[in-house]
């Protein structure tokens, strides 16, 4: 399956992209690198893919395991090496699940499930980055 | 360095990203995967961050080296493989520069310095996709 994308100069630093989703984004660079901030950092949108990707993963296993999570999200912390070009070598992922019913076996083998066979971009991310992966659980 | 996000599930198929700019996104999936709509799809932000990171640098190579140009734009295609987990292995990016004045050899130069030595998020793409860059010119 092939996607494509159109990403447009706007001016200066801004860039407008498009998404298979309908929904164009604004990409820009902030004051410290000469743009106005008036849309999102590139190089973490690679983070909130990988977030978007395996959240969806989960929150689809959710729904068909009949889980029962009041909230849950995603904290990504990543390391950008030095020197050019830079890149994400360690990545660490943890998901927090709130509840008062958490069936943690079943959660742990839903996120499993996205680390394992389903998330595309963790995949990806695995081709450069040291990668972990963590479930944490939070009784109300 | 570190960068750190959060993405938050907002019910059903909807996440909220934050990212460095102050920004935040939403994520999800289409009504074919049981999703709204309401946000981007998160595979494909990889290729608005290879896009941005890619045009920013060439947008501040445009600005150091005094270039004229009117427009240009980043069209990219990228082949997703069938099987889960479904990764991008074969990606070309087209750069597309327009005007009237423009100086062929340095904004071949500008991608060529991205390419080749800037851009982070091209040498993360290197590592999982046969990665093609093309420069276009077009005079008006």
């Amino acid at each position: 399956m092939s996607i494509h994308i159109t990403t447009t100069w706007k001016g200066n630093m801004k860039f407008e992209s498009t998404n298979p989703s309908g929904h164009n984004l604004f990409i820009d660079a902030g004051p410290e690198n000469d743009g106005l901030g008036e849309g999102y950092r590139p190089k973490a949108l690679m983070l909130s893919a990988l977030a978007g990707c395996s959240g969806l993963d989960v929150a689809s296993l959710i729904k068909k395991m009949k889980l029962k999570v009041d909230d849950f999200k995603i904290e990504i912390d990543a390391n950008l090496t030095e020197e050019h070009p830079k890149i994400y070598d360690k990545v660490t992922m943890e998901f927090h699940f709130f509840g008062t019913e958490l069936n943690e076996d079943k959660l742990q083998r839903a996120v499993d499930l996205s680390v394992e066979k389903y998330c595309g971009v963790m995949e990806m991310f695995r081709q450069f980055a040291n990668l972990k992966v963590e479930a944490h659980f939070h009784e109300k």
